[in-house]
């Protein structure tokens, strides 16, 4: 029999991975959809078009066809780096994948469908009761998951790892271990050093302009119209269905300037990262991003190293103020910088500042742990949720929409998914911390409104490589050291002591 | 071996057809948001992502598990008649997509996505030629199709099947030969009587207000919005993803209140239809629209017989009024109604009026047989285009935009479709002078703005049947006989002898 020639092989596995992507991808638009404009009747079917596309995309993943090219692809010594790595990576899915049975993935993606919906009637009720079986049957899911995945100490481990490769209690409990106790100290000086006002963000602000401005935003930091676009979600995200087309999602409370500005910033930097990979890797693996927190790092670092910072609204605050003269006439830029930097403890995690944010992290880590190693029962989460904001961040929770009920995460399924925010904070102070160092000009290019030094710094340093590299190494590639929490630390020392005068 | 019960053999039809149905929603989802929403690079894996979803749903149903649970049940005899009739229906469509091999499918697909994008950019142009190429592979695709599910006498026959079971060139050839010189002395006599002023018609009438008149019809026209949307296209259509999720486009011209509105109605009809397909029969023959000449008999009933109608502008000019007053001040309601049913001979068949529409039909129908006969090349349309509308319809074609570009249905790939546009207007006919029979006070519900008692009538008399019955089947079983265009001659006599006085 004749060896067939690695490149016709590479072709076949190409072509097959594309299929599956072409599927994931369909999936994806039917979720962006079903948050954006499906009418609500639309949803029982549409929880079942997806289990299908899963079911179907599951089934040819783990089928014997792509074990067969796979396993054929590794044992040849004459593909390109890059190819190897594909095929490395896509076995390492593959395996992954295949231990999980189709019919728990098909059963999974129904029950993630129909708990999206409770939550979101739980919501408009505010009673967590309304969601709680559904979230029960979750949790029972992903510890079978955990099962089904494997783990050496803890079965939380399995699901973080579905997120954060490498990542596991043992690790995080240490990160947080370390850092919890310097932002405690950092929060004390803040909140007993002078009191800031932000009440010019509460003001009314129309929809439409808010809308304009955060388009106004994406367009001049290089988000590309002709490959995405921007609508308005529940609970803003970022979605693509190949880097030629990347969807964001905002939401405008015309009461609250804030929720939309960073939010829309926040994506941003999620969806440059997707239009930034190599489309020629359309469907395979270094197609990709790097990872969860890679993800969030871009997200972070445009949001908070960016747009909130002092050079970006010495550069924004003009048209800002021109489009809501009513709102900030009095108001200078340094006051205005001060206002959208308070600190404050406070029930929300999206609206958190830099410094709390990490808490509402910790509580649903710590919380999420205990679920799945089944210390804590689901209907025990609301009173858990309430002494543990207690406890980390001194406030009361008043009901369950501010409380255990904000987030959209869960009703997807997603577990273990929280701690890559702060990991990605982490990593976004260490790469800008590095950006700096090597493009002098950056701070004075923000000043002038001029993104195109960092972006091309980020194309280059980060988002070409898709998934090449794993996080730490991308990390010592990039910074030439792991990830240090210290960064981190010393950003927020550096910025809150000058606005908090401590 | 034990006999499978045959209840859990028509489950697991069930099931498999309504995974079928799952991939061809998605595709439709897919599709809708291509002519919507999805930003201009997202083109290129759209289509391959398309491509993929038609393979596997054809791979699906062709399959050998598919013929052995279809050939399975068709041997029973316990099954209710609903039952029957959808494994029959679904035996039928299984004999007929397995003849067309996957490879086939996927390339077919392949070329209508370019195709799609092709028109779109040569209708910038205005430019036939640079559609040419893409639309000759496609007619070249086509014949291979005919060829592929077989004909008797002509293959466009088997094209024509597509769209209409039964239908063939002799019937349609008939057909036109009957009606084509009656509607000749009609226009005659048009032409040669009074000329009407429509000109209030093209003032400016702004987008938004536009807009809202038109989901004030829809909401008051019985469209359901918890199951369905309107959005805005290039080209209006009406796609479902169950009878839950049906979605409706329309396209706003501030200078032509007619294109909006008559096609908003339009759509209407089809957007009723799907909404009141069975939604128990979800992915099976009998959750489908009969056929789409009745398809296209309902959205022309409701535009023509009930939009175009004085009754209803009695009831509705009232607040369109209000809503333009600057426009249609000094416009009675006769001259509206006069206004909006002008006859002209024109170039653009979607603007085309009740008369001479069937003209334009007729042009493509001749011209369609041509193009897969053979007789004609894709490089003689534009000529051919010109001389048949100047012998038709007495016009001259100026370029390609205002001539063979203005439709989309080629881009599609969809040869065989138009016949059906005329024969929904004389089966619209048909069922209109019945409905009036059965319900003695439909013309006074529709000039008190109630629309409840013919869309019941409908939904008893045509919706609640799917597929059960075919075309020919159902006008029996609504009217008492086959389908006779001497209604449809009847009505445009009694509407135009008394508008246009001769």
């Amino acid at each position: 029999m004749s060896r067939i020639d690695t490149n016709d092989l590479y072709q076949a596995y190409t072509r097959r991975m594309q299929k599956i992507a072409d599927l994931r991808f369909s999936s994806a638009l039917l979720q962006w959809d079903q948050e954006t404009y499906m009418p609500s009747k639309g949803a029982s079917f549409r929880g079942q078009q997806l289990a299908t596309l899963s079911e179907i995309s599951h089934e040819l993943f783990t089928s014997e066809e792509t074990n067969g090219l796979l396993l054929e692809l590794l044992g040849r010594s004459d593909l390109t780096e890059e190819q190897k790595r594909n095929v490395e990576l896509s076995f390492e899915d593959y395996t992954k994948q295949k231990k999980l049975p189709a019919e728990f993935v098909r059963k999974l993606v129904e029950t993630i469908n129909k708990s999206f919906h409770s939550w979101i009637e739980a919501r408009r009720e505010n009673r967590f009761l309304r969601f709680q079986d559904d979230l029960s049957k979750l949790v029972e899911l992903k510890k079978q998951e955990a099962d089904y995945l494997g783990f050496k100490d803890h079965p939380y481990d399995a699901l973080l790892n579905d997120y954060e490769k490498g990542a596991n209690v043992t690790m995080i409990d240490t990160l947080f271990a370390k850092l919890i106790p310097k932002l405690q100290v950092i929060l004390k000086k803040i909140l007993s050093a002078k009191s800031i006002d932000n009440s010019f963000l509460y003001q009314r602000y129309p929809r439409d302009d808010q809308w304009k401005f955060g388009i106004k935003l994406l367009n001049e930091m290089y988000f590309d119209f002709d490959g995405g676009r921007q609508d308005i979600s529940e609970h803003p995200f970022t979605t693509s269905f190949s880097s030629q087309d990347v969807r964001v999602t905002t939401r405008i409370d015309e009461n609250d300037f804030a929720n939309m500005t960073w939010s829309c910033i926040h994506e941003l930097g999620h969806a440059l990262y997707e239009q930034g990979l190599p489309v020629k890797h359309y469907g395979l693996p270094l197609g990709e991003a790097c990872s969860y927190s890679i993800h969030e790092s871009q997200s972070r670092l445009w949001e908070n190293q960016v747009g909130r910072s002092l050079h970006f609204w010495q550069h924004y605050y003009v048209p800002l103020k021109e489009k809501f003269q009513q709102q900030l006439g009095g108001v200078s830029v340094d006051q205005f910088y001060h206002g959208i930097n308070k600190v404050h403890p406070s029930l929300i995690r999206t609206e958190a500042d830099e410094v709390t944010y990490h808490f509402h992290i910790y509580v649903r880590y710590f919380l999420e742990k205990k679920l799945i190693e089944g210390s804590l029962k689901v209907n025990e989460i609301p009173l858990f949720w309430k002494d543990q904001y207690k406890q980390h961040l001194h406030v009361d929770v008043p009901d369950d929409v501010n409380g255990s009920l904000q987030d959209v995460h869960w009703s997807h399924g997603s577990f273990g998914y929280f701690p890559t925010y702060s990991l990605g904070s982490f990593y976004a102070a260490q790469f800008y911390t590095k950006a700096k160092e090597q493009i002098p000009s950056l701070e004075q290019d923000v000043k002038n409104g001029k993104f195109d030094s960092l972006l091309g710094w980020l194309r280059k340093s980060i988002h070409q490589y898709g998934r090449y590299y794993k996080s730490e190494e991308l990390c010592v590639k990039v910074c030439g050291e792991t990830l240090d929490t210290q960064y981190f630390i010393q950003y927020l020392l550096d910025k809150y002591q000058k606005i908090y005068d401590f």
